[in-house]
């Protein structure tokens, strides 16, 4: 069982992937939880440049950076994983990627493609819960998080939640247009209820896909 | 001006870059050497990740990291460079993925040619020199280089010399492929004969294609 979760940062990914993780756990399942860029020593190194950097990285190079480190992290952790027969449950996969860097940064989309299918040696998510949200709501949530007001300080912000408003909402086009083409894996969630009702609906989705749970 | 020099560790690249610059420099160019991977912050940063790095890597998170390096140093370096005019001299280029990752490590091939269009944004080096040595006679001048008796110490070696002889041969046999392939960029030196003369051997292919050097 390979499940990613994706939507923009504030959606509430980590809040349902803990959720999930739990109700799998008490379920008997050996559960496994990564997030994305990061998962091993090489990975979390490039988590560090992209993330934490002071340089500015052009698009290209940021693009072969997140797939380095879902390379390394597909090959060593999550297929390993899957081998043993564990639950594998991602915090963002290649379709942040499409997302972020191509209706977000502008990419071209089939070049993305080919970089995501190398990146992930083939490996396709089950399901892939998304969760919806507007980016002006996203925002509200991250900065009532950091209790920081929200005239904000630009150096409170991280280098990708400096890239404003309109890149986010560039890329909650992309998932949108992503859940169209890939309707059978996708499965899209109204971020803006409560997070009980949206894990309620997680697991309404898991019913019948996996006759094994016992459901 | 865009010229690149290939060939395995202790070929003579570095021997040749450098007096290749001053020839140029003293007929009045404008030259600038890169080193692949490096040349900005943030490749430096991917340099540091690669070879001194004391994590494995697997071949595809290391193809892609080189290529992100490399995506970094063409746009924010060489593009500029060289629509200043500028001569650009780099010491390894997309040649070594083709020659380390696909024949060295055995990536598909058509793969490599992908990522490297990627990475290089479709720039080709007007001419490159190769440096044809046996790993065997590279392996000697390393190790007399360094002053370290034949019978070293592995913690002497970076993680690129650890991979032994085996994988050296190889890379040189794609690298011989390569000049077949590209015969009208690719210019083969045998990289035994003196500095003196490669370099002679170097000026004679200028002759005739860089008009504008007053040959
Ligand atoms: N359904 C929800 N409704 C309201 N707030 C939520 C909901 N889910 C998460 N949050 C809050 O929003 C913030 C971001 O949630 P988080 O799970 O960290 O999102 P992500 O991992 O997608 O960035 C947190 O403060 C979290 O408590
Ligand atoms: N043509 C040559 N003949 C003999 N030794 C050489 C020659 N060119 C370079 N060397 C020596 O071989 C070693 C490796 O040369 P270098 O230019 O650093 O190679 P590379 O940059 O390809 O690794 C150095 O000690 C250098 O002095
Ligand atoms: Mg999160
Ligand atoms: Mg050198």
């Amino acid at each position: 069982m390979f499940i990613t979760f994706e939507g923009i940062d504030g959606a509430g990914k980590s809040t349902q992937v803990k959720k999930l993780q739990k109700h799998l756990a008490e379920r008997g399942l050996e559960v496994l939880v990564l997030r994305e860029p990061g998962g091993t020593p090489v990975s979390e190194q490039i988590r560090e440049l992209l993330l934490q950097g002071k340089e500015d990285i052009t698009p290209v190079g940021e693009l072969l950076l997140f797939a380095a480190s879902r390379a390394e992290l597909v090959q060593k952790v999550i297929v390993p994983a899957l081998d043993e027969e564990k639950a594998v449950i991602l915090d963002r996969f290649y379709d942040s990627t499409t997302a972020y860097q191509g209706y977000g940064r502008g990419l071209d989309l089939s070049m993305l493609g080919e970089i995501n299918r190398i990146a992930s040696c083939g490996r396709k998510p089950d399901l892939t819960f998304y969760l919806d949200l507007s980016p002006e709501d996203a925002m509200i949530r991250k900065f009532s998080e950091k209790s920081i007001p929200l005239a904000f300080e630009e150096e409170e912000l991280d280098r990708m939640e400096r890239s404003g408003l309109e890149f986010y909402t560039n890329v909650r086009r992309g998932y949108l247009q992503i859940a169209l083409e890939e309707e059978n894996r996708f499965v899209t969630l109204d971020a803006t209820v409560s997070p009980q009702d949206i894990h309620d609906e997680i697991l309404r989705a898991l019913v019948g896909r996996f006759p094994g749970l016992g459901y």
